[in-house]
């Protein structure tokens, strides 16, 4: 059947990965010896804590105000312990009226997005790419140019200076970074920055998985910058720290001014954030920074773990690794697509190709694959790392 | 301070009209013998009833997966439900995978306008219309064909069709009407169909406020006809019948062929619908018709008594009443929103002047008023009658 009408700009965005990742495992059967590992998607596998449960099964039957219409920008308590808990990180003060709440960080990237670039204004992506900052722009109409951030996943500033046009709106990074894993060292976040206020575009940081950071203290220190406002537009998930990602609850930090346009969009996409996921996050905020600690010290025992694995797998190469992701070469003579289709059926593994993450036309994307370590523990690492081993390669 | 870069196209969309009319109340006092008649939103102010927030707690304390990541087209039970009933209602077979679930019903409204309109594109909108469509044609640079309604409120398929031109792609109903109130012929909805099937463009149908139309059986027949999902895209919302506005529930009833278009949309823009909210909606559709059909009463009565009171009330005339809304054209000399904002001072009234439902162009939205009674009591619709019925005019 032939669709008409049909906008061209969303039948030329490619269809969401996770998903085209998930028919590979439709319909195959894994033995219980050997059950999948699956480690194709960002996303916890167990609940919030019981507590955290309780505390929106309370609100729910006592809080009438949790079922009905709230501000398009979200809950003021919620904004003020956002504002309150970033002044304390960054070392500088953020104001209730720079933070607005979104149905998830990737809607925190349409509405920031949607304030900065119109159709055939460009946006400059370091690759491997978020996927779905990819689709977004794709549908916007918005042209996606590529920067390469080759051996060490890290994008350089000077390569990014000479892609900039006058068309050109924003640049976009992720701290740590997905799906590279790695953490931008402070510095170069800042030199982005200085590029971003020196062309008068914005600087978009995508800080999802910050929780997660290995290193302690502040991950930059734009926010110590008087006028950070005027360039950086900073994203942020509730959901990964707190478990939260059925209730959809992200944020966004930059200033009143452009919250102005972000409100617009929002109030026309969403109205308001469901009521019950930002009473969740805010009682996790207010209550869970040490269980939070105890989660970051699980992951980085993961990484660890998994960096140990591939250090030791000969053929492969480990690119990047942190947060929740581990970036790598693998030493198939199939193009990654293939291979990691192969591995399915071959080692019950389910993991997404580089190719899924760069433009088709980068041959990098080929010999690359992601693997979302965060959803299996230490113990199904070892065992994710002897099945690769036993591969015959 | 100006913003840069500022994307124009969301610039130039305007601010979102209930908050702008939330400022005209900020610091009045209005004193306990003349409480402030908020009749500016369409939203239940009570929350859902007590077993369906203790459905919701329970999901929360028990159904880890009500915490997690979902379908991105929703709880495939929710869409199974939706489909069951509406094949029901409508006389013929709706398919699951006909059925989307998104975060409330204006969300469903731009994931259906993305798969149609890019830049450039056109849409029909019969005037007045409401103004969060015509924010998102805004923001997505679709131009707005407005199609005025005249003294019946009710749009007329010959005088849709002259203004159909190559770049249209979809002509949008609302019935029953927001901001109008009047609930569409089935036979002028027939009629749209075969104009929009003729000029193979889409025929978007908003029924947001279904369940509390005055008809009984189906408002309209186009379900029966065998190639509906062609050129139908129906959209619907959970928030009004069960009270669940702050949980963003709607959904999309359309081919699956587009529903894999908007499955993009929505992969951006939201991931997945908020789980608890889902399933509150769910529970509600499978418990809730009795109580529905005692708030659709209590809606009709209200309904009469602003009926009444208008036809009693010298100098007014109303257009359009039904669903939450009475639309009234007043006899005030000066422009509607003047006369919107003096009510707030003199007579401790909130509602929203007709201009902020066309193009400002039209000098028919200086004479008009909507009333969003649905809010307010019979005995509190008396008392606005009354005050009403009291200014020196």
């Amino acid at each position: 059947m032939t669709l008409s009408p049909l906008n061209p700009a969303l039948a030329n965005t490619f269809a969401p990965p996770v998903m085209e990742a998930r028919r590979w495992i439709e319909g195959v059967t894994f033995p219980p010896e050997r059950p999948l590992l699956n480690v194709s998607q960002a996303a916890p596998v167990e609940p919030p804590p019981l507590a955290l449960r309780q505390a929106i099964a309370t609100a729910s039957l006592e809080n009438p105000a949790a079922h009905l219409y709230g501000p398009v920008l979200g809950l003021p308590e919620l904004r003020a312990e956002v504002a309150a808990q970033w002044s304390a990180a960054y070392g500088e003060e953020v104001a209730v009226n720079q933070v607005a709440i979104t149905q998830g960080c990737n809607q925190a990237f349409c509405a920031a997005l949607a304030t900065l670039a119109g159709a055939g204004d460009e946006v400059i992506l370091p690759t491997p790419w978020y996927f779905n900052h990819k689709m977004w722009l794709d549908m916007a109409g918005v042209r996606t140019v590529p920067l390469p951030t080759g051996a060490t996943l890290l994008p350089d500033p000077e390569a990014a200076a000479a892609l900039i046009t006058d068309r050109t709106r924003a640049i976009v990074l992720v701290t740590p970074n997905n799906p590279g894993g790695v953490e931008y060292p402070a510095e170069l976040v800042r030199a982005f920055f200085d590029l971003a206020r020196k062309y008068k575009i914005a600087l978009i940081v995508d800080e999802t998985y910050r929780d997660f950071d290995a290193r302690s203290g502040a991950p930059h220190d734009l926010f110590t910058d008087p006028d950070w406002a005027d360039t950086l537009i900073q994203l942020y998930s509730f959901s990964k720290a707190y478990r939260l990602t059925g209730h959809r609850v992200g944020a966004i930090v930059t200033s009143s001014e452009r919250l102005a346009e972000v409100e617009k969009f929002l109030d026309t996409v969403a109205i308001c954030p469901s009521q019950l996921g930002q009473i969740g996050a805010l009682w996790g905020m207010q209550n869970l920074a040490q269980w939070v600690a105890g989660e970051r010290a699980e992951i980085l025992a993961r990484r660890a773990t998994i960096s140990d694995g591939f250090n030791a797998l000969e053929g492969w190469r480990l690119m990047g690794v942190g947060a929740y992701f581990a970036y790598v070469e693998h030493p198939s003579p199939l193009p990654a697509p293939d291979f990691a289709k192969s591995l399915v059926h071959e080692a019950g593994v389910l993991l997404l190709p580089g190719t899924m993450f760069m433009p088709e036309t980068d041959p990098a994307g080929q010999r690359q694959l992601r693997i979302a370590f965060a959803n299996i523990d230490t113990t199904q690492i070892a065992e994710l790392m002897r099945r690769l081993a036993a591969l015959p390669l």
